[in-house]
């Protein structure tokens, strides 16, 4: 399937949840399948931290192009595209195609930097609508996410009950806790505290903080594995000296156990270190610092309980759609219990909810992976959506 | 009780692990109690990474100057300094009076800086037994540590088994696993990658890697505390504008749940931040580069069973001494699957083992923290230790 990044222009302003607002600004967006005559079958999904519109197919003459949920979405895919049409959107303040802070604002002139207005999850999901108002799509079918796509998920159907007939919400939580916050602030530190962030106008000064986006880079990885899937893939296993940054000699070969230490504090000794090293070097050429920043606050921020006193239950209520959730077993930064909250707080107020907690070994980032018993859940649920159409 | 430091020089090599060693060295320690004619109550205690000799007691006319485990330690207290000579030991490569980084390497006339050799627990427990030689102490009645201190104690039956009657290992780890090593590396990339590290010689350049020190601290405080006591302490409230840096509102308080968002992705907005960046400020304030990047290397080469192909249980055959473990049930930097793993081994090569599973809610901080129930249990086992004394 081959994708084509598709762009829409918004002249009017957008009143954000701050008190601000943005106007002059694109998004960048994917569709991939036919809207029926009915304007009937239309998913969207959103994206989480690390990724964009281009969720499924690739690039014409581009190896390696594939969309980060292509093996979610696609022909004959549990988001079968035969029988959806389905819409990628990359947020506002995203570094990879919609209006970011490396844009001009269109107010002084400048690029946005530092001075791109916070947005939150119910900014980008009124964004969005405005996207389906201009793509004549009344009600969608499905909102599918997962992690911070999945809370945009869960508040379409707080925003627009109406607008959607179906939420899945996958590896997801109703707001993040102590220790999410803990690790997001952290991150932003390393990166406000680099000296080449010049408190986020770094783009006029001709450099950028990598120091500070390879550290959050670093702690984003550990926190989306899980402790076990870690010591399976790397253990204590030591790295090959003729081995290069990101290479890594399979757990339990004897150059990578017999060896002696090198004794030192700053070169590479684990396998695990490599690993680590390597992700934040790639991370920090491609991503921009000043969206880790918002868009870590933006799932900071989120918490749809907050305004009925942290009664989820309370937060709820105007959902009307019949959703599925999605959890994984070794996931420790969206633990089963958090979607339990919101399973739990769904059917105090009657809804329609199917669970499923997968037994993974790989953290949160199994929502992104290839397992069976996942894909069939997802699977098994778009085709009762679509035979609704039928 | 008051504590009086003192200090002893080695003028003589002590080789090293990594085949360096090092010569005209100093150990600061502490001792409390009195050693008896047989000199057999002797107890020393291993400290881990952000603590040092001052283990009990207070320092002369200063106020809040509580030794580390000052609730553990001195007249009538579980280790009870009437019965027991107790001795606290700075460890080599500390910040805190021992020699380290921070010192004059004799060889070159040059402060050590970066060039400090990298000394592992193996070193410290030599250098220990290399003090307790010049205090006249052929063996030791227990020797206690917990964390990086428990290793300490652990190696010590290894190293020496003849040298310690009773081994008291304290949420501690017959290894680090790969999470554990990750999370030690971020930190040491974040020091490593602070522009004032200058290669670990920021000495002779007047500056302090202090971005990358308060980095490493946060990280640090995130892992020593429990998901759920994070929770609880600071849960998602918010910081009220009037309090300073360090200071917390109790949770619950209206200005902390009540109060809208400041929308902002660098001012401080819950108090976990708050929390956070108080308690990076404070360690970058007294605590050297150098030195963290020694002690976290330390605990990721721990790994006695490493020249057993893995299998503690024949690394741990030399063991004789009698064990006490204690674990606490929501540490999930060293779990108590992982005290486990020592208890296990040490009864399969037969030896006497008690072991403690603490519930309590702290995380791996708990060893340090009042808890009825764990002091309780080193209280009676010292108790025992005492009687075989009289």
């Amino acid at each position: 399937m081959i994708a084509v990044p598709q762009f829409m222009h918004f002249p009017d302003a957008l009143a954000l949840q701050s008190g601000a607002s943005i106007r002059d600004y694109t998004l960048a967006y994917e569709t991939y399948g036919s809207l029926n005559a009915e304007r009937s079958n239309a998913v969207l999904v959103c994206h989480a931290l690390n990724a964009s519109h281009h969720v499924a197919g690739v690039y014409e003459g581009q190896d390696k192009s594939e969309g980060w949920w292509d093996n979610m979405i696609g022909p004959g895919k549990p988001v079968d595209t035969d029988r959806f049409f389905v819409i990628g959107v990359n947020n506002l303040g995203s570094c990879f195609g919609s209006t970011g802070p490396m844009h001009e604002n269109p107010e002084t002139g400048q690029v946005y930097g530092a001075d791109f207005p916070v947005v939150t999850v119910e900014d980008w999901v009124g964004a969005q609508a405005r996207l389906l108002d201009r793509l004549g799509i009344v009600q969608l079918a499905a909102v599918l996410g997962g992690s911070l796509g999945g809370m945009q998920a869960l508040s379409w159907t707080l925003q627009y009950p109406e607008r959607v007939r179906h939420a899945v919400v996958v590896a997801s939580a109703p707001n993040l806790t102590a220790e999410n916050i803990a690790f997001n602030e952290v991150a932003r530190r390393a990166i406000v505290t680099d000296p080449d962030f010049h408190g986020g106008h770094y783009y006029r000064h001709g450099v950028i903080p990598k120091r500070g986006l390879r550290i959050a880079r670093m702690i984003g990885h550990i926190t989306y594995l899980s402790d076990d899937v870690m010591n399976e893939k790397f253990g204590r296993s030591l790295r090959p000296r003729e081995l290069l940054a990101g290479q890594a000699a399979p757990p339990g070969d004897p150059a990578t156990l017999l060896r002696d230490y090198h004794y030192s504090t700053q070169d590479i000794e684990f396998q695990i270190e490599s690993y680590l090293r390597y992700q934040g070097d790639k991370f920090s050429d491609y991503f921009d610092a000043n969206t880790y920043l918002l868009i870590t606050r933006a799932l900071d921020y989120f918490d749809p309980a907050r305004r009925h006193g942290g009664d989820l239950t309370q937060a709820l209520a105007p959902a009307t759609a019949h959703f599925l959730l999605v959890s994984f077993s070794t996931d420790w930064r969206f633990s089963p219990q958090r979607s339990r909250e919101i399973v739990k707080a769904l059917l105090d107020n009657r809804r329609s909810v199917t669970y499923a907690e997968i037994d993974a070994p790989h953290g949160h980032d199994a929502f992104l992976l290839d397992d069976a018993r996942y894909l069939g859940v997802v699977g098994a649920y778009f085709d009762r959506i679509a035979k609704e159409l039928a």
